[in-house]
C-alpha cells in the first residue's frame, strides 16, 4: 500500500474513537435510521480490531436517561478500552482520554460520536488544534436533525477535518484483497454496511451451481 | 380472543403464503429498503410457525437470474412447504398450489410476494374470486416502484382484499401477552420488525439496575 | 348545528378513546414528529373535556419498556378515566373497556392509539363489528412506518371507519364560534394544533395597535 | 390460464387505448420521470402487439404546441391504428373512437393517457358508464402534479375502474413462461420497464461462465 | 358533449363554491405551495364565469386574524356572490348559504375550501346527505398538513364525494376546443394552472417563425 | 452603506449577466420549479434596472430547439443589451461579450444562467481567472439535475466564486429602506420572490382597517 | 474547560445577536418548521442568559407587515437589549448596533437572523471584515427557501464564518455537567431543542420506580 | 477556445478514467437511478472518444459477485484500454495503471468510479498527491448511500479535486457548436444525458413543418 498520503488513512498511524453511542441518546437520532447507525458502529468496532487499531470508547452520564453504551461495540471488539468521564461534554476535556490517545503515539484519529454536532464535533475540533489529523465518520454518528449534520460537516471540514463514510474507512484500512484476512473484512462489509450484497452473493452462488 | 371478526385474522383459519422472495428479484425492489424487506419476511416465517399456521412458499424460475429463495425463510420455519411451479406467473394458476391450500381446509390467506404488483397481487385476486378472505402484507412484499405499490393496494382493496403490515400480522396472531410463548413473539418483533425497540429495552434494563 | 349527519360527529353521541400513548412506545413512532403527536393527543384530551365527551384511556404493559402514559393526557383532562388491562393487545378484548363504553350509551367512537396499525386499528375493527360508528384520528396516533399507516387507513376505511385529523375533530365538536366557550376551543387549536397561527395573531394585534 | 376473473385482464377480451402521448404535453408531466414514462408507453405498444390486442391511438390538437405523438408508439406497434379527433377533449366524445372500439367486440379496456387527470380519466369514466371493464395504467400516463394523480386514481377507482401498473399489465397478458414467445415478453420487460434487471442478467451470465 | 355521466360534471347543473380562501388562513397551509393554491383558486373563479356557473363565496370571521378573502376571486369573477356567515364553521349550517344554492336548482356542487379538512370537508358531507352530487377540488383547497389532506380525501370519498383537480375541472367544463371561447379557457389554463406551458408556446411560435 | 466589503456586492461596481434563459432550455430544468425560476430571473432584470447596473444577456443557438430568450427579461429591463454569440458554449469565449463587460470598467459580476453547470459555471470560472469578483445566483439559474447543481456550487465556490440567492441580491443592492425608490424594490420582492408576502400585506391592511 | 480553541466558542468572549425574529417575517420561512424555529430562538435567548452572554436584538420595520419581535425572546431573557434601527437592511450598517457590540469588548459573535440569507448573512459578512470571529446559528434562523439556505451557508463559510446548530451552541456554552446550573441548561435542551428526550426521561423515571 | 484555465478542462491534457463500473456493484448503488448512471457512463465513454482523450478502464475482482464491466463502455469506445488489477482496492496502487497514465504525458484526470466513496475517491486522492489536476464526475459514479456521496464530495474537494457533472464534462470538451462533429456531441447529450430534450426536438421539427 502507498498510503503515505496526507489525505488518506495510514492504518499504522490510526486510532479509533467511538464516543457516546448510548441506547438513550440513540432515541434522539433523526438523520439516519437507527438500525443502520447501530450496524455502522459495529462495523467500525470490528474493522478496528481486524486492522489492529487501538480503540477507545466513552459514554456521557450513562447512569441517567442517556443509557448505557450499546453492547455490541465491546462484544465485537474485546480489545477496545472504555474510558469513563466525569461530566465533560467534550471528551477531549477529559485528561484520561487525551493521555490514552497520546500513549498510542499515533497521530491519525478516526472519530464517530452521537450526537454528531456535539460528541463527534467537539473532540474533533480539539484534536485538530492539538495537531492531529482527523477523519470524522459521519454515518457512524447520529444527530438530532439533518440540518445540524450538514452544518457540522461544514464546520469540521472548515477546521481541517476530513469527512468520511463507514464503507470508505473499511476499504481504506483493508487496502487490498491480497491479504490473508480479506474475507474477514468482506464479512464485516456484507453483514454491517451493504446487506443487499448478501442477496447478490446468493444469486451468484446459485448461478454457478446451476450449470 | 374475540377474533370471529370478519375484518380481522382468525389464527385457526389462516394460511401463510410467501411467494417469490428470491435474491435476484430482490435487486429490483424500489419501494422498501432491502434489509427491511428481508427482515419482515423472516418475521412472517417465524410468526407463522409460532402460531402454528400452515405455510407455503414458491419461486418463479429459480434457476435463472431471478435467483433462489432467500434461505432464511425455510431456516426460520422448517415446517414451511415449498411448492415448485412450472412457469405460471400467477401462483394460483398452479393446481398443486391451490390443492395444498384447499387441503388445509382454512379460508383466510395471508399473502406476501415479490413483486407486489404481480406475485402478491395475482394470487390475491384469484383467491378472492375463489371465495377466500385475503390479507395482503404489503411491507413484506417488494415492488419495482412506489407508484406501482400504491396502485396495487388500490386494486386489491377494490377487489376486497384487506391490506395489512407485518407488525399488525404479528400482533393479531399473538392476541395477548398472557400466553406462555409471549416472549417468543416479542423476540420476533424486536429482532425483525422494530429494531430500535432493542435500544429501548437496554435503557430500561439499565435504568432498573441503576438504583 | 345540523350534525344528525351519518358522516359527521354528533358531540352528544361521542366517546373519546385514547389508547396506549406511552413514552416508550413513542420512541418507535416514525410517521409523525414526536412533539407534534404529543401535542395532538393533548388537544384531543382538552377538547373532549370542553365538549363534555366521556374519555377513556388505557396502556399496554406500562411497567415494562413501553413506559407510562404521557402525563399530559390526564393533566389536561382530569375527567378522563384510566382502565387498566391484563395483557390483551386489542383493548376491545378487555371486558372492562367495552363495559365502560356501553355504559355511556353513546354509539360514536373517536379513537386514537399508538401504534396506529395495532392499538388504533384493532379496537376500531372490533367496534365496527359491534355496531359502533367509528372515527379514527390518525394524526393523533403514531405508527412504526409511514407505509404501515397508509395500509392501516385503507384497512379500517374498507371496514367502514371514517379517517379524520385532529383539527377536524376539534372543529366538528366546536361547531360554531357563537358559543360562550369559543375562545377555549381556539386556545387548544393555537396551542396544540397550528402553532404558526400564534405568530399570525401577534402580527394582527400589532397591526391594529400601530394606528 | 384461469383468467375468467372479473378483477383481472382477459387478453382475448382486451383493447389497448393510448391517448395523447405527445411530445409537447410531455413537457408538462411532473409525476413521473419523462424517459420512464416514454419507456412504459413503448412497453405497452410492444406488449399489445405480442398479445395480439387491438390498439388505438389518438392525439389532441397535434399541430399546435401539444406536439406530435411520440414516434416510438407506432414504430413499436405497426398494427396500432391512429384515430384523429376534432377538438374533443374527452376521446370518448369522438364517435369514430367509440365505433372503432365497439367493432372489436371486446369489453375490457386498457387505458393510458397524458394528462392522467384528463386524457386518461375522462374516457375511463365514459367507458365505465357505457358498460366496459376498465384498467387505468397510471404509470404509463403522465400528469401535471402528483397530487392530481392521487386524486384521479381515487376518482376513477370510485367509479369502478381498476388501477394497474405497466409491469402488471405485461405479466397479466403474458400469463406464463411456458409459451413460445416468452422471451419476447421478457425483452420488453428488461428493455422498457425494469432496466436494472439487465445488469443482473449480465452478472448471472458471467457467474455461469466463470466456472 | 356526452356528459350525462354520473361520474362527470354537467356544466349546466353545476354550482361553484369557494369557501374561506382568506389571506390569514393561507399562512397555515402546508400541503401545497401558497402561490400555486392562490393561482388555482383564481383559475376556478375565472372558469366558472366562462362556463356561466353560479358561484358563491364566503369567509370565516374575516375581521380577525383569518384575514379577508383574497381579492382576485371577486376581481376575476364579478358575478360571484359573497354570502357572509355568522360564526358557523360549516358553511352549510348557514341557512342563507343553503338557500342560495337551492335557488339555482342545480344539484352538482364543485367545492374548494381552506382548510381542506374543515372548510371543504364539512359542507361536502352535509351536501351529500342533502342529496347533492359533490366534486371536491382538493388542489384549490389548502390544508394544515399533508397527512390531514390524505385523511380528508379518504373521508369524503367514502361518503360519496368525487375528488378532482383544478385542471380536470377546467377541461371538463370546457369539453371541446371547438367552441368560440376556447382560447379564453386556454388562457386560464396557461396563466394559472400549468405556467410551464407558456414557455412551450413561445418555443413553438419561434420554431414556426424561424423558417 | 458600508459595502466596501470584499464578501459583499458594491452596486456601483456591479454588472448583471443573464445567460441563456431560453424557453426550450427551460424544459430541461429539474432543480427548481419553472415558474419560480422565471420569476427570479424577472426579479433580477428589474432590480438591475432599479440599481442602475449594466445588464447583458445572450442566448445559445436561439433559432433551434433551445428556443428564444424568455421575453420578460428585456420587457422588464429595456436597458439590457443582448449580445449574440456564434456557437461558443462558454459566453466568455465570445470576444464581444468580454469587451462589453470590460467597457463598463466594473469588476463585480452577478451571473445567472441556464443550465447552471454549463452556462452559469463556465463564464464564472473564466471571469475568476480574468480577475473579476463573481457572485453566482444559483436560484435564478436552472439545471438538469439537483445533483449537478450541488456539484456546480462546490466547483465554483472552490474556484472563488460566491454563491448567492435572488433575495439576497435584491436586498444587497437595495441596502436600506431609507431611499426614495424603496417601494419599487419592495414591489419586485413581493411580485417575484416571496409571493406569500402579498397575503401577509393584505391581512395587515385589513387588520388596520378593522378598528 | 479548554476552550481557547479558535474553532470553538469561548463563553467569556461571546455576544449573542438575535436579528429580525418577527412574527410577520416568520410567515415566509420555508426551510424549517415554524414552531421549531421559534423554539430554537427561545433556547438561545435562555442559554445566553444562563451563560451570562450579552445579548442584542433588533427588528426590521416592526410597525409594518414584518410584524413585532416574537415576545418570548425578551420574556426569556430580560437582560437582552433591543436596539432599533432606521431602515438599514444590514444591522451592521446601524452605528448604534456596532457600538453596542464594541462596548462589550468581546470578539466572538453568535448570530441568528430571519431571513438567513439577508438578516443573518449580511451582518456576518460585515463582522468578519471587521475582525470578529463569527458563528452563524443556521437552525435558529429562518429562510425563504432551502436552496437559499444552502447557498448562504456556503457563502458565509467561504468568508470564514463557522456554521453551527442550536444544540451545539448550548453544549459548547455549558461545557460540563459538573456545574451548579447544569439542570438549568438541561431544561432548555429538553424544553426547546429535543422534546422527544422528555418521553425518554419519563420512561427512565418510571423504570426506576418500578422495582 | 480559451481553456488554459486552471479551473477548467483542457481537452488536450485530459485522460478519462472509468473505474469499476460492474454489473454486480451497480446493484448496491443508492444515490442515483441505475439506468441514469449507466447512461452517464456511456456518455463519458463516447465523448472521450469524440474528443480523442485516452481512456482507461479497470474492474475489481470481476470474476466474483462484483460482476463484469458493463459492456457498453468498450462497445461505445473501442479505443478504451482495460487494465486488470490484482486485488488492490485503490486502482492507483496498481503500478500498471499509473504507468499507463504517465505515458500519456497528460496531467488532467477525469475520474468516475463505482462506488464513489472508494473506487472514485481513493485514486483521486492519490492522483492529487502525485500532482495531477483531478475532476471527479460524481453523477457517473454510483454510491451505496446519498450521505456517503455528500461526504465524499466534501472530502475530495477539500483535497483539491474539482467536482463536476456529466453534462458539464461533455460541454467543456465540446467547447463550441462551430465544429464539424458538433452533432456527434449533441447526439450523446440527447441519447444519454437529457433524454427529455428529444421530445423537445420532435416538437420543434413538427412546429416547423406545420406551416
Amino acid at each position: 500500500m502507498a498510503n503515505a498520503n496526507k489525505w488518506m488513512i495510514d492504518p499504522d498511524d490510526a486510532v479509533m474513537l467511538l464516543i457516546d453511542h448510548q441506547s438513550g441518546l440513540f432515541q434522539l437520532v433523526k438523520d439516519i435510521e437507527l438500525p443502520t447507525l447501530r450496524s455502522h458502529v459495529t462495523a467500525l468496532a470490528k474493522v478496528a480490531r481486524l486492522a489492529k487499531i487501538p480503540t477507545f470508547t466513552t459514554a456521557s452520564v450513562p447512569d441517567g436517561p442517556n443509557g448505557p453504551l450499546i453492547p455490541e461495540i465491546h462484544q465485537s471488539n474485546p480489545d477496545a478500552i472504555y474510558i469513563p468521564r466525569t461530566g465533560q461534554i467534550n471528551a477531549w476535556d477529559n485528561p484520561a482520554w487525551v493521555k490514552a490517545i497520546e500513549e498510542t503515539q499515533r497521530k491519525t484519529l478516526l472519530i464517530a460520536g452521537t450526537l454528531t454536532s456535539v460528541c463527534m464535533s467537539f473532540p474533533t475540533l480539539s484534536a485538530l488544534v492539538a495537531g492531529y489529523k482527523v477523519f470524522t465518520i459521519v454515518d457512524a454518528s447520529g444527530n438530532w436533525s439533518k440540518m445540524a449534520t450538514d452544518l457540522t460537516v461544514a464546520r469540521v471540514a472548515q477546521a481541517g477535518a476530513m469527512p468520511i463514510d463507514t464503507y470508505a474507512v473499511l476499504a481504506e484500512l483493508m487496502g487490498t484483497w491480497n491479504r490473508p484476512d480479506a474475507m474477514d473484512f468482506a464479512d464485516v462489509m456484507v453483514d454491517h454496511i451493504v446487506p443487499p450484497y448478501r442477496a447478490l452473493m446468493e444469486s451468484y452462488d446459485k448461478a454457478q451451481s446451476v450449470q
